[in-house]
């Protein structure tokens, strides 16, 4: 059923780009390709978690209409995410995604798939304005969705600037608040806040309280997410996880290789500096055994169940505030989906 | 005083980087460096004609408040062509712009310009909410920038795939109505019809009807200075372009190889097929001797004359309509600055 929304706006996108913009079958034929390939492929965790969180604002069935603009929204979401994995595949110089060549590999796309994520992104306020111009809340979703859009882009920035692409590694770069500012600004906020702020904004239950409350728990939900996704990348079966990680050789500023430099000693340090961001697979050997010798994996079940603790505790006292609004179970439910995950 | 709002605005953007989104001092370092490479290094003619087209709505000086509001939106124009320009240099593979090199080519930056080109597009958002947030046509700012944006998205499409970047050259794609999407969504709305609408909506001008007339002349002079675009990247001097033409070699759906094509005999038609965008100088040469032998000079003056002449007699019959509220001024200002421009 979510799936049949997708195709329901992709229907109309494509047809507005005919009727309203002219362009002929060519262009509409890229842009469906375009669309289909890049758009519905993922978990689709965010965009459902929009239609969740309405469904326990609401405590009850939703209606047709409710159902449907939810999931528009959600497929919002997901086209955002679209938008930045285009680019970040080209930035990246990627090769798959989501257990396919990434958009721009593809021999008659190439660099124009710059062009094509920025067509993503306008698509969005096609959607927005069919879907939600007569609605109170037009200018609020429109407001979020830029702002977060903002957001993960300095993110990125951050992400993408954390080692000089001209200069030696820097590893003084590599500290937990760095940490934290990336994968706050380029995964948690688009990733955890938006869906839920969307559906309490469409739900009417959006105060800036209640929004406040939320950020506040969905964007630490959103920091051990990836922090999970670092900690996979060097400790998860790749048959499992679907991919071989390569942050180390990357040179990517890893919560590994931050709680690694904060527990290394000055011969451990050097040792990290010599090897980490080599694509050599001595080197990387070199990085997995400090992790090893520094006890990583239990600094990390550790993080994992504190974190975890703490944020039950805030979601049950979310629970206990009715002035809120927003039931504990919208949070539980998502914290049960990354809880302890293996991929 | 024009440049001096640029770095207001600047400053405000890199302040909430700072400020809001706790971004540390090399990123807003980057972004400043960033948006004073990019943004303000164009003729401004865009968004000056903001100002210009409020100013002659009033038919009086502007209060301070109104021109700076009117320069902020001139700003969002210049701010809206930078995305553009730093992503179509990537995607062209330019080396120089404005007489630097493209962004994307200084050493540090590489493919992370994507996202800056990101970034630049949402401080257009940024720079709205700041000024305009508490104003009752905001959300119709909005809607014309998302609107614009996605029209030129979709004209960049068209010119992007006028030829298969993986197959062979055909030149049946090259015809008189593709030219015209091309021309019209890459270039017009964004340039010529955006700035005038912008100043007609915070003038209070701004109906369906006289925004239907201001659009269907500013499309039209658009395309105009599109095809002297194309004109003089083949016929121009060099030294006055401040450019190199590389249209023919490109392979671009030019106005020239269009008019060419409408002209030409079998044989001739043969002869295009064999030369044009093949980058050897011989063949580009040929291709020069077929546009003189099929006189497209002469074509071309014969254009820009009628062309002219038409646009007048429609800007005239704004004028004398007072229900429009937008004076025939406002347009032959925007003309005079084109009408047998050199460079
Ligand atoms: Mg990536
Ligand atoms: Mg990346
Ligand atoms: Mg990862
Ligand atoms: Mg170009
Ligand atoms: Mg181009
Ligand atoms: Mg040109």
């Amino acid at each position: 059923e979510f799936i049949a929304v997708f195709e329901d706006l992709r229907d109309f996108v494509v047809d507005e780009v005919n009727q309203k913009y002219e362009m002929p079958q060519e262009a509409q034929d890229h842009i469906r390709r375009m669309l289909d390939y890049n758009v519905p492929k993922g978990k689709l965790n965010r965009g459902i978690t929009v239609v969740h969180t309405l469904e326990a604002i609401k405590d009850r069935e939703l209606s047709k209409d409710e159902r449907y603009k939810a999931a528009a929204l959600g497929w919002c979401v997901e086209w955002l995410q679209a938008y930045f994995l285009v680019a970040d595949d080209i930035m990246d110089q990627s090769h798959t995604r989501r257990g396919q060549i990434c958009w721009f590999r593809n021999k008659d796309i190439g660099l124009n798939a710059i062009n094509d994520s920025f067509i993503l992104q306008s698509n969005i306020f096609q959607i927005l304005k069919k879907h939600f111009r007569n609605d109170a809340c037009y200018l609020q979703l429109l407001e979020l969705l830029n702002e977060t859009t903002l957001q993960t882009e300095l993110g990125q920035l951050m992400d993408l600037t954390s080692n000089p692409l001209d200069g030696p590694t820097d590893l003084d770069r590599f500290t937990k608040e760095r940490h934290r500012l990336i994968v706050q600004y380029k995964t948690a906020y688009y990733s955890f806040y938006l869906p839920v702020a969307l559906a309490m904004i469409i739900g009417g239950v959006a105060t800036d309280k209640s929004l406040g409350v939320a950020r506040s728990i969905l964007v630490d939900m959103g920091i051990y997410f990836q922090v999970q996704d670092d900690y996979l990348d060097c400790y998860a079966d790749p048959e499992v996880l679907g991919k071989v990680g390569t942050d180390i050789q990357d040179n990517k500023c890893s919560w590994l290789v931050v709680q690694a430099l904060a527990r290394a000693n000055e011969d451990q340090k050097q040792q990290l500096k010599n090897n980490y961001g080599v694509d050599k697979q001595e080197c990387i050997d070199k990085v997995k055994q400090l992790y090893k010798d520094l006890k990583l994996e239990d600094v990390y079940h550790e993080y994992e169940e504190s974190t975890y603790k703490d944020l039950c505790q805030r979601i049950d006292s979310v629970d206990k505030d009715p002035e809120l609004k927003i039931p504990g179970e919208a949070f539980y439910r998502l914290l049960r989906k990354i809880y302890r995950r293996s991929k």
